[in-house]
């Protein structure tokens, strides 16, 4: 019998999926039971706190595990300082015979102790199945797991000449519906949503997840003299969406008090010697707490300061069919950036463009 | 018997498509000859001067075409002020017994004359068959035709944040190989490529075809006051690959004397209040010249005007995966363009973005 994984597997990958948005800081994990060449249970990582995926297919399996194959995008934990017991025993308690997984856990307390749990008691195991796919699958987790800092995706909407505002003090509509739905979405999937207070004064935005389905993520807000006005919708419903500010340590008193009172959570962190943040140090914090992935949507020197210093992950561009001729771009440094062009699509009459950090080359 | 032309028509723009680049001022013209639901023959127009797809097609039929319906993407032409006899009179002596076209000529000497004619004696005549389709065939001609003005594709290499360079004064190669390769193939089937002064003294391009099988286009440098070095790569080949140049009028008669005798075609025009070349007046000289069709390659000032006097059809962006962060854009106007986005293909780790020109919004 030939041995073809690449179907339960890319359906493991499907089941992972399900749970976008409601694991982190946990992996994206589904899992799949074979016996007999049939597929007796599917089940996947649902929220933080429940069933990982290994226990949640055993638990939705049609008939005995006893000798069945169990297919799974990462490496079962066993591990014990958790909130849910470990995997890799109660697969062998459910004398499953074959484990295929495409991913080992990269978190230093499983990193292939998991496998070797499973091979001491004759199971065997195969590992690399799909892993490169396994890894677009789970880039937030191995990202905060591997450096200890969220995955960092900049969302640009631009002009054709690379334009994202007409200036500095209006707000200017680039995209389309289908623009604006696909960031909802991605809204929905990523821990949080950034943006300096200046995009805040400008559009005013809510930051919500309003034209999909799927939960709002935190909205953090980089405002380092706090000039953000409390009128703002980000503030006014900060009780139902959860708002963070990252501030200095000389922010007035006063504002902190009255941000706190309607419900917004505060951070006070250094500033640099240009009495800006540092956005390093912003990061950190947003690892601390337990951040593992942002979509940073503006403005103009937010996306320089990370485009700079090379602290992004991906860049998407969501290109409108515009020339503004003037205007804003988001770009204030000398040398030029390199990147990898991963995928493109058109959302009506916008194109969707994302691209991948690359090494930085000089020309 | 249910009628479909679409397989029939589609050959014949396929077909007509054989002869991009070496019919202009004509249009692309294909036909198909149908006998007893089987093609009999195929035939195109391959050269200005040589014979009319119609001509052709009965020429290479196999058998007798008496009682066969054409399939032609243009109407049949019927005027004799030309270099080659009518096709209509041509089609009715052949005993043709149904002409099935996507396009009306609207060159007013033929613009439903030619179905006349062939309706008067008779013969079934259907039209608008892929219309659509058949616009796009003949953009070039259609555009000439009706406006007097040859069709116009700026075709842009860009940054992600829109640059086209990294100043004015050097070089800056920002796509790759499938992209250059793109390039000349539309060289091949363009009239004439056209750009300023400027890109000449920082590229020094030779705007000719190398990369795919083709001819070279006239190569038309817009240079008011005739600064170019004469030792430019354009001027040094200019006896082998036409070189055309549009100066002032007071241009110093010296230079104009050396580039006449290094096969330079020099053309005199009036300037505007800045002392620029008018661009309108620009084309309407290239129109006088039978350039059906220019692409525009360069540099920002050249591209600055097009896209500000909204004097271009098409705008091809081939973009770099590349962000400078500085650099030169290619605007310097007010009002925001909207353009309708047609097509998008991933040229290895460049994008083609095509847009036509449409309405133009205030925001």
């Amino acid at each position: 019998m030939s041995f073809n994984y690449t179907k339960y597997i890319n359906r493991c990958f499907k089941l992972a999926r399900k749970g976008a948005g409601n694991v982190s800081p946990n992996p994206l994990v589904g899992s799949v039971l074979i016996k007999n060449r049939k597929v007796i249970g599917e089940g996947w990582h649902k929220k933080i706190g429940e069933a990982h995926a290994e226990v949640d297919v055993v638990k939705n399996a049609k008939g005995k595990v006893y000798g069945s194959t169990l297919y799974c995008n990462l490496e079962p934990c066993c591990h014990t300082n958790k909130k849910t017991p470990p995997c890799a025993p109660f697969i062998i308690r459910n004398k499953i015979k074959k484990v295929v997984i495409s991913n080992l856990d990269p978190n230093p307390e499983v990193n292939g102790k998991g496998v070797k749990r499973l091979r001491e008691v004759g199971i065997e195991v195969i590992t690399g199945a799909l892993e490169d796919e396994g890894n677009e699958v789970n880039k937030f987790y191995f990202k905060f797991v591997k450096e200890k800092l969220p995955y960092i995706t900049l969302k640009i909407a631009q002009s054709v000449d690379g334009k994202i505002s007409l200036s500095n003090k209006e707000q200017t509509w680039l995209t389309g519906k289908l623009s604006v739905k696909y960031v909802h979405k991605l809204r929905s999937e990523y821990d949080a949503v950034l943006v300096g207070a200046g995009t805040i004064k400008t559009d005013n935005p809510l930051l919500t997840v309003r034209e999909v389905k799927g939960r709002n993520p935190k909205r953090i807000i980089i405002d380092g003299k706090l000039r953000i006005p409390t009128e703002s919708n980000v503030i006014k419903n900060a009780k139902s969406t959860e708002t963070w500010m990252l501030t200095s340590t000389v922010s007035p008193k006063k504002k902190i008090e009255i941000l706190l009172k309607k419900g917004v959570k505060i951070f006070q962190l250094q500033t640099d010697k240009n009495k800006r943040l540092n956005i390093e140090g912003v990061l950190k914090e947003l690892a601390n707490q337990e951040i593992t992935s942002v979509l940073v949507e503006g403005g103009s020197e937010i996306f320089s300061q990370f485009i700079e210093k090379e602290l992004f992950d991906e860049l998407i561009i969501l290109q409108s069919p515009k020339i503004l001729g003037k205007g804003i771009g988001y770009y204030n440094f000398k040398k030029m950036k390199k990147l990898q062009l991963m995928d493109v699509e058109k959302l009506g009459n916008d194109i969707k463009l994302v691209y991948r950090r690359n090494s930085t080359h000089s020309l």
